[in-house]
């Protein structure tokens, strides 16, 4: 979602905005009144990534999760995009805490940026949370201060007094965090569900949350990413089974694909590797890591010798192996995209393997995905993934379960958060059905302000919030206007014309160069633009025109009209005129 | 799937290609013995588009389908992909008939490009597709010869004997066919389903394909697309309930968007807006066509005054109007997209409109259709999708009724199409399942050869086929060179270098110009490679080097290691080098 190239039309005057309608203030937010909370999002709320909610109260600043969001096809060549930091960049000094509520890539995926431009700043998280903060720390040659909290703590950064809960979700030792402050409280859930027989007995703490609902809930901010699909997600536990019964039948090598950070996916595909006598390899640098710190943190159970390294995984008999691999999206360089293409350096499929793909499939990668599906099955492999077998389970509460919570709750204010907008609204219409007034129901997008004064919570105007591309080593140089070129160069290629002209008269000193890539494969496709070009500049030169610019606009003109008429095409059309 | 680059591996010796085999071979096919049946295709198998089928028997070709694939992410800038001719381009005038299953763009499409290569090649369909050709033809300036048929006709095309039956699709007026020659009786099913109370009351002739079935079938060629989705479809008429209470509680403005070749699902959509009091727009020149031809042809049945323009519709009341549109899988271009983005010239999304889109989602074209979501439900409308209500059943036959047709026909040997592998395989586990031996059943793919001789269908070799692009006026000049500069291009734009130097010493006349497109947002990005192409220039100069190819070899090394190393990214250099 482009919201950038989406300008917000200006309020109906006098109206409080409300779920049913979609126009948003333009204006920057008043100066905050004493004793009002004040939360707007640098990222994720109309989209689904990059996730970091700013809270500002009495001039100081608390921020819950800094995520990436991964690019789409109308941003190519993008490796991530970061929040826009800059609505706090001039107040990062008044940041007390940063809060991260879990470890997957969308809430932690952008903290060495913030880092960057202020290390010393305090990062709060729960264990298995900060140990992948470290290592992705380490790799950015960062030293974060850490600060480990756990389910039941209250701690208090500055202003803000946290509280901390479990919640269960598709990465152990989630968190949503209360946050007093005078102006109320506000309870953030994080990304969340409520599987009621949790692998490791970890309950998302209802309980908790309906004593603080008891106490009163000023502001609820709610994961809405499975609003919209009715009733519940069924236990994790419940894959376990299902993995048993397909490895059961398999008599030659399987390879499980999941997330990297899906520790308690993982443990049932160890557990049935176990139960059914192979031993296990991890494939992808990612998944051997964080396996390796789950397992030192005891999240993970690993038996004595069950795991074995790629090589001698190669030597064992096919019945006795099990690879456990990253590569569940179809990402193309993935061990698993290699296999599908056959290029995989070790790992050959044979007819009668078999490939579990035991994982979501995020919209957008649906071709990618069946790509390498398409690729496994063609190389004779049984491919069993969530269209044709129970493999996989969500992370998030769809509406069901949403019920339950705002139920416990029984917030005076909701703001939905984590998801797109038709999420938002989805689940602005489940608080409303358990009676949250729908004025109180708050639907923002990134940058737009809410502030919550005298227990009541309204938009009060918007900072602007763009989107940060990073693309190698460079953050922000790459924009609209890059990404723009890059459209129409994939689209149409390019044709590069160059002439030198003598700088006095503006008359051609050579023939001028033609060349294009990305047009066509025809060498003779260009071959009538020399003539064309040399005329105009034949008729450039005769109206005594001797500013390169000029003259390479016109040449411009002629050119891009000429291969509209020929081929009804629109390459960019490059003209560089060289005085000498 | 872009199978041209996966190259396919020779035959294991002595072995019969089988379902659960990969491995393909790569010999031109041997002379096809008298009184044998060939089939092979030139796009559609492997595939979910651009389906074309070729049977040779005696020296004589006959076809089924000739339609056109949609790009994917990795073909950027091309608007349609054909089948391949190049196997059949010396063999035209071979050609009996062009029989056409139905009037869908991926089985029709590309007639005109056939039909350009030999315009007087006989087109054999129903009265609707003919008339869905007629109308293709015309914005071509091609006046093909048509030859209408209907259900139970039979009717000779030189060597091949054609029976043609009645079948369900998501589009009126579709046959299969059955083709006789001496080497036996094959069964194509075009694109079918087994819906028991059609719209129209016309069924897929099951009792018809008993009957071919106690006579005998050798070959059967059976549509794969759902092969994976266990059970039966719901019957289309189910929709319109749907419809209905969706329609029932709009006291707004509807919009509903389908496939403008639906002509059920808008009589549907008709005969609520009847029941509701509102009159209808048509809106989208492919809709307004196509529903002009059905009415014409007395398929859809629209009461007088019913439907009203769309100046006229924007003068009504808001709740005595509905709009039926195209744009439902999210076409950047279409009239609902425009609706999405707040910039349709006509009609602007309120707060309270509905929108239903009554449609499938095709995989690819996710994140285009939830974008349309978003905007519209930023905007304020109530959406209705199939994620979450029942406005849309499929067109083909899952595995439920897959099984009904391979226990009606009981063939002798099987060949799945329309499909990618996972469907094809998935295709030809039900086929087996029902009795077929599973050596009768033939996995192949575009351009792998089957021959039946003497009963017995078997792969016997492989002609090339590949990918066409068509990309504006031009056909195949776009290839995978294009392609693959276009994918650089689009990730990292390029950078230009252009030196003139003196031909005589290699001496650079002028500095070097250096310009970028979809390279950096930042104007002083490049401002450290004029420097290091002038440093680069002294050095080949003080060489001696004046071939201008080895001078723009060097230019391009030392600036693509800079950027490299610089920003870690890998747009195109491309060095022009002109001597003086």
């Amino acid at each position: 979602m482009r919201h950038t190239n989406n300008p917000s039309q200006p309020p109906r005057s006098g109206s409080q905005p409300s779920p049913r309608s979609g126009r948003w203030p333009t204006n920057p937010p008043p100066a905050l009144p004493d004793g009002a909370l004040r939360v707007f999002a640098l990222g994720g709320i109309g989209e689904v990534g990059r996730n970091m909610t700013v809270f500002e109260y009495a001039d100081r600043l608390l921020i819950v999760d800094c995520g990436v969001l991964f690019p789409e096809d109308q941003q190519p060549g993008v490796d991530l995009i970061l929040p826009d930091f800059r609505p706090i960049e001039s107040r990062l000094h008044e940041i007390d805490a940063l809060v991260l509520t879990h470890g997957h890539e969308d809430h932690i995926g952008a903290v060495p940026f913030l880092l960057r431009l202020r290390p010393d700043l305090p990062v709060v998280g729960s264990r298995f949370t900060l140990a992948l903060v470290a290592a992705k720390c380490r790799e950015h040659r960062l030293d974060p201060k850490l600060r480990e909290v756990k389910e039941g703590d209250k701690v208090s950064y500055g202003e803000f007094d946290c509280e901390f809960f479990a919640v269960n979700h598709s990465i152990p030792d989630a968190l949503a965090v209360a946050i007093r402050t005078p102006a109320g409280v506000a309870l953030h859930t994080g990304d969340i569900k409520l599987d009621q027989l949790p692998l490791d007995g970890r309950l998302t703490d209802l309980a908790g949350f309906s004593r603080l609902g008891d106490e009163g809930v000023d502001l609820f901010l709610v994961d809405s990413t499975n609003a919209e699909v009715p009733g519940f997600v069924i236990s994790e536990r419940e894959i376990g089974p299902v993995l048993d019964g397909v490895i059961a039948r398999a008599d030659q090598r399987v390879i499980v694909a999941c997330f990297a950070s899906h520790v308690h996916r993982v443990q049932q595909v160890l557990d049935v590797a176990v139960a059914h006598g192979r031993r296990v390899a991890l494939v992808g640098r990612s998944m051997v890591r964080n396996m390796g710190i789950a397992a030192d943190l005891g999240l993970l159970n690993v038996p004595p010798g069950l795991l074995i390294n790629l090589d001698e995984a190669m030597g064992m008999p096919e019945d006795e192996v099990l690879f456990v691999s990253t590569g569940s999206q179809g990402e193309p360089l993935s061990a698993l995209s290699r296999m599908a293409r056959g290029e995989h350096r070790q790992i050959a499929i044979r007819p009668g393997d078999t490939v579990v793909l035991a994982s979501s499939l995020i919209p957008g990668n649906e071709n990618a995905v069946f790509n390498v599906v398409n690729g496994l099955v063609r190389l004779g492999a049984h491919v069993v993934h969530q269209g044709n077998a129970k493999v996989h389970v969500s992370g998030h509460a769809p509406a069901g379960e949403l019920l339950f919570l705002y139920n416990a709750v029984r917030p005076s204010n909701v703001m939905p958060v984590h998801g797109e907008w038709r999420h938002l609204r989805a689940n602005a219409a489940l608080a409303v059905k358990t009676g949250v007034p729908a004025d109180n129901v708050v639907i923002a997008e990134d940058g737009v302000v809410v502030d919550m004064v005298d227990g009541r919570a309204a938009i009060t105007g918007r900072v602007e919030v763009g989107h940060v591309y990073v693309d190698g080593l460079s953050v922000g140089d790459v924009g609209e206007s890059t990404l723009s070129d890059r459209l129409v160069l994939g689209e149409g290629g390019f044709i590069a014309i160059t002439v030198v002209v003598d700088s006095a008269t503006g008359r051609a000193v050579s023939p001028p160069t033609i060349s294009g890539r990305g047009f066509s494969d025809d060498p003779k496709a260009l071959d009538n633009v020399v003539s064309l070009v040399e005329m105009e500049l034949s008729h450039t030169e005769s109206e005594g025109i001797t500013d390169t610019h000029r003259i390479a606009q016109s040449v411009r003109r002629v050119v891009g009209r000429w291969v509209a008429d020929t081929y009804r095409r629109r390459p960019m059309i490059v003209p560089t005129v060289i005085p000498v």
